[in-house]
């Protein structure tokens, strides 16, 4: 539906403010929009696919003629009783449709689904599905004028259906629809997750349970729990309280807290995985047991960030007995068959500087530190077995006599995962998706398990799971975890659902737009935070300033922001200008988009495009400094609004000089291109996003 | 600090757009503000107490000479250890200050607040306070140059010594510092209470989490949780689980989580008050147990909002067995000395209707029905009494004869308060605070528990404990009810804490404007969620013409919006423009003082000001129409937005004539009126805050 398209693209280029058009345009642009609604609502005109945002994009989809018009009589039903998984999901699905469209509907959805005559929305599935790697996700989905069918082979495939229909909803003059079409789906990976980091900073339980949502959203199925490190201890454990209550900072989950977060995470039919993660990253457990570390305490909870040099000793027995009754305890709280033990980043250095331990790796034959960690592996590998889980670990874990049974994390690079797949384990994919480094969905779309050239057989490719984006903490508090994960994770779900050929990265964005607003209905505030932080910044309501230089800003790539001044501990303010920025401007994508587009074409109407981005940067920095001036904490951010200015002036310029077909004098090349140069300097943790479309522009120049 | 206060109202003034001036206007307003904060910096210039940004306004407040200035090396120190109430008070306050300042403090503030010779901020006091009426809140805070010294008799004072720290944090050119000066402060009523309905809209445990953190920010001291009601019996119950498993849709709060919410309430030194409301407003109990109520079953959780008929049966000796056990459960689980028992709104018609209980009421010399819940209340008490609690209930509990040691709350009128208190009872003022019914700040701040002309002796006040704020919630959602709390509470908050001559209304509103911002820190999402529902009702970002128009549209008030259309349930949505409107308008009441002043004034800048506004209002309706056009559920908000247009049209024009001192034409006049009489009536359940000020200015062309 073009007219919706036409909308969405407004609201992606929110550089635009659409009170800089004229009333005439105006009325002109109504005439048009509601032209298209009428002849819209009145032909059906046949819709095509690539106007549907679907995400992850079903394996097929097929388009028929018609719609099925949503009224307040619109009644779901199946064969389940209240209390069931699928009950509670299609209450949830009645409760958003209700909130999107304001519609009052008769049916009491949180008490009866019973199949009627008045039921219009079937939903049907075969046999209960286990949360386990494997399970059948599939589903059909089928809608007619009059009439909506929702199959599954299980209740699992039944959720993910749900969720497709939320994203069909479209509305014309007349109210609301779905569009006729059948859809059939099933995904390509069965392990699709994403790694919560609730030790760096806690995460409290409302974090977790929106996230959850949200990943349900976008047919993620595995949150791994990544729920203790040096920073924190964050379970509660009744056979080791100390760990808790001295490991914690009083932020860390109880045991129910934990039964009630799975309890919903099986809802929404996603397993939770969780992580201790040994022998390494575990300073916070030997502020309360330093008689398990390697060298002699007190510890403190560490705050600072990077790797530490506690490390658990696995020369004693006694390390054993504890971690036994430990293990003991958390694998009956977390049902999931698997149980991620880390493994990764063990600095060998208090084992070397042991005289007992290196006693006892003489005696025991383990001749370096890495094998004395397989050692170490392998009695974990022994005790979860006693109880029943299946083992994940980091890269490191891999050493050869490593039982097959293991489930491979990797995240020091594909060519690690190749090696892990071909000496026959199975393997998930993390490299390349990890979120806290701020890449462009583009890169960790592109990014893939198997990815189109790979060099794994048929047989060994079935040995990759999937893989998981993972949300590391030490750069994100509660108040802007949400605008890290989302919506970029989004672009990872896909690649690990959809099918192996659905690659189109301008595809993927447009779609991902749209999908970025509607997962606030699932509690994200993934966008509603950055003016609450500008506001607090500025102590004034008056930020649109601030939010356009947000717009065109990103927080500097990588490991960069923990090198630029103080270094950042635990407790240091996550609350700053770069903290409020997005993780990707769409904004300078789209930019730079247009200026493609530009140069290849010369057309008048994106030069004005182009011309109004440019003026609105370059006058924006006379008002941000009217707000900045009394905000020192903002102070750091004027040589970046600066830079925006100048880079505008020069972009100006350059459009100028192109739509007059003029060159430019080699000395104001030379001063521009330093300027340039210049604004790629990062300033208050930030690079200006839209640089490059601005460098394309000025390069254009020099041909 | 003018020019802080300069900043604070062109924060308040939402509806001018600092891009509409030009730029060698923001270069000057840029070098005056800049040499405010210069000439402030350099000259410590004499601070007024009108510039202090205080709620509630404490007892006395003495400026001195001086600022102290805040650095990375800002140490706190008491005598306390990790875990005390005061410690985390002290954690919580550093945390909040990093945030705004984006300082990363040396302190390591969650291990240690001892005292050493780093210490700037120095707290102490006397003993330890409990949660109980009537326990000292006072508090002296005395700032200099070199240090802080916050001072209490109770830790519980301490606690609200730092808020008022935080209301006192400035900025200037050089950064962040306490104005020197000397407060001593202390409440006027010891019960500041805000009640949460989480019975019609259950309420998860983050929504009341922030709130009570909010709270605390203005230093509000009880919690007054409405647990069940005729939609939701929101408590586990280990006694009786049925209650909760049959009754709550599975919403309800388990009992962990009630002492912790519990817990963190007493950290702020917040006391916890439930409310099982009993005989009436009961339905969701007898869902599980339909023999305790006064006719036969089965029942159903109520849907439907209003006066239900289902009433406990007060004539069975098993109902006092069954309430017995029950409130042996619950009276261990809530610590606080007092437990409300409701007992407002008992329809007597199932009593009359049960020819049982008739027989019983002559059996027993009961003369009629309010005598039947009379011997109710009796019984319940002599329960309470058992258990060591102290009865609270609404109005209605008053009957003769009911012990003198009941605690009464007013909802039902001042008179009723009066009539109470002359009787001995200690009573509760709730009428004039209920929030939920859209009133604005000036309303609920002049209402005053011991009014001016109050005619009660002097002994007879001190029976006046304090008042609540009633946030009813059958219009609200965990979306919704942070912005119908804030930040009206906050006014509310400072007429029970503040002497009573502080009734300065513009003077209030100045300062709410700052603390509505202020509370965004503590996670309320008054402000942040209305772009958000704006969004998800637009399906787009394009939301600004919707800001406009919302910056002006207040939902109708009372109980009005019940009676619109179709009637609301516990399932219908409240995601409407309606619901994402805030619950006063700002804007709206510095329009019309602005007119106000230009009558008086004929200032031409404030005429230019008015303009503004109207034109920014008449512009703004074509906007709105190209979002409204294709999304349904805003098509309701169409006539509302011709409206504001019209009456725009109007407001200039009148404008137009006042500046050239021409009359109106009686029969324009008279057309002109019509639309302004039409323009009152109700739109989507919503009504233009901004007709008052345009028909004053209207009005005056009649003069």
């Amino acid at each position: 539906m073009l007219y919706r398209k036409v909308s969405q693209d407004q609201g992606s280029s929110a550089g635009h403010y659409t009170w800089q058009i004229s009333i005439r345009l105006q009325l002109l642009l109504l005439v048009i929009v509601a032209s298209f609604c009428l002849h819209l609502g009145a032909a059906e005109e046949e819709l095509k696919s690539t106007s549907l945002n679907l995400m992850p994009w079903p394996v097929k989809v097929e388009i028929t003629n018609g719609q099925f018009r949503l009224t307040e009589n619109f009644y779901l039903g199946g064969e389940v009783k209240p209390g069931h998984r699928v009950f509670k999901a299609g209450a949830r699905f009645m409760s958003r449709l209700a909130g999107r469209t304001g519609l009052f509907f008769e049916q009491d959805y949180l008490v009866t689904q019973e199949i009627s005559n008045r039921t219009k929305f079937f939903y049907h599935f075969d046999q209960p599905g286990r949360l386990v790697p494997g399970e059948d996700e599939s589903y059909q989905l089928e809608i007619y004028p009059e009439k909506i069918e929702l199959k599954a082979k299980t209740d699992v495939g039944l959720l993910r259906g749900f969720e497709t229909l939320l994203q069909l909803l479209f509305s014309d003059e007349q109210g609301y629809f779905f569009p006729c079409l059948r859809i059939e789906d099933f995904p390509r990976f069965t392990w699709r997750g994403l790694l919560i980091d609730s030790s760096r900073h806690f995460m409290p339980v409302d974090v977790v349970k929106r996230n959850l949502l949200a990943m349900s959203a976008v047919k993620l199925n595995v949150l791994h729990w990544h729920l203790s490190d040096d920073q924190g201890f964050r379970v509660e454990s009744k056979v080791f309280p100390r760990l808790h209550q001295l490991g914690s900072d009083g932020c860390y989950y109880s045991q129910e807290e934990i039964k009630e977060i799975i309890q919903l995470a099986s809802e929404l039919g996603i397993r939770i995985v969780p992580e201790f993660d040994l022998p390494g990253h575990s300073t916070s457990w030997f502020v309360a047991y330093p008689e398990y570390a390697s060298a002699p305490g007190p510890y403190q909870i560490e705050r600072k960030f990077g790797v530490s040099l506690p490390v658990f000793n696995p020369t004693l027995e006694k390390t054993y007995k504890f971690l036994d009754r430990f293990l003991k305890e958390m694998t009956a709280l977390f049902p999931d068959p698997y149980f991620h033990l880390g493994g990764d980043e063990v600095d060998p250095r208090q084992w070397k500087e042991n005289p007992e331990i290196q006693k006892f790796m003489k005696k025991n034959n383990i001749p370096d530190e890495p094998a004395l960690q397989a050692y170490f592996n392998r009695r974990l590998l022994k005790i979860l077995t006693k109880y029943q889980k299946k083992m994940v670990g980091w890269d490191e874990i891999y050493q050869p006599g490593l039982p097959q049974d293991v489930v491979i994390q990797s995240w020091r690079g594909q060519e690690a995962l190749v090696d892990a797949v071909r000496k026959g384990y199975q393997c998930l994919l993390s490299n390349g998706y990890y979120i806290d480094l701020m890449g462009s969905a583009e890169k960790h779309y592109l990014n893939d398990p198997v990815p189109p050239d790979s060099p794994l057989t048929a047989e060994e490719k079935k040995l990759v799971l999937g893989g998981e984006a993972t949300m590391w903490a030490e750069l994100v508090s509660p108040e802007t975890v949400d605008s890290r994960i989302w919506p970029r994770t989004g672009a990872i779900a896909e690649r690990l659902w959809s099918p192996v050929e659905i690659r189109d990265v301008d595809e993927m964005y447009r779609r991902l737009k749209v999908i970025n607003l509607r997962l606030e209905e699932n509690g994200v505030n993934h966008l509603k935070n950055q003016p609450m932080m500008l506001r607090r910044l500025a102590q004034s309501e008056q930020i649109k300033s601030l939010e356009v230089l947000a717009a065109v800003s990103e927080p500097i790539k990588g490991y960069s922001r923990h090198s630029q001044g103080k270094p950042y501990s635990s407790l240091s303010p996550l609350t700053r200008f770069v903290d409020a920025c997005y993780s990707e401007s769409f904004e300078a994508r789209d930019f730079k988009r247009l200026v493609e587009n530009f140069l290849k074409s010369r057309d008048r109407r994106q030069a004005e495009e182009i011309k109004g981005y440019l003026q609105l940067w370059q006058a924006n920095h006379q008002e941000l400094m009217a707000i900045v001036a009394c905000s020192p904490v903002l102070k750091e951010i004027i040589p970046l609004s600066e830079n925006l200015a100048s880079i505008s002036d020069i972009g100006l310029e350059a459009l100028r000089l192109i739509l007059n077909s003029k060159k430019i004098d080699p000395a104001r090349l030379q001063t521009r291109q330093k300027v340039l140069e210049e604004a790629r300097k990062p300033v208050a943790e930030c690079e200006l996003a839209v640089l490059p479309g601005v460098e394309l522009l000025f390069n254009s120049l020099k041909k």
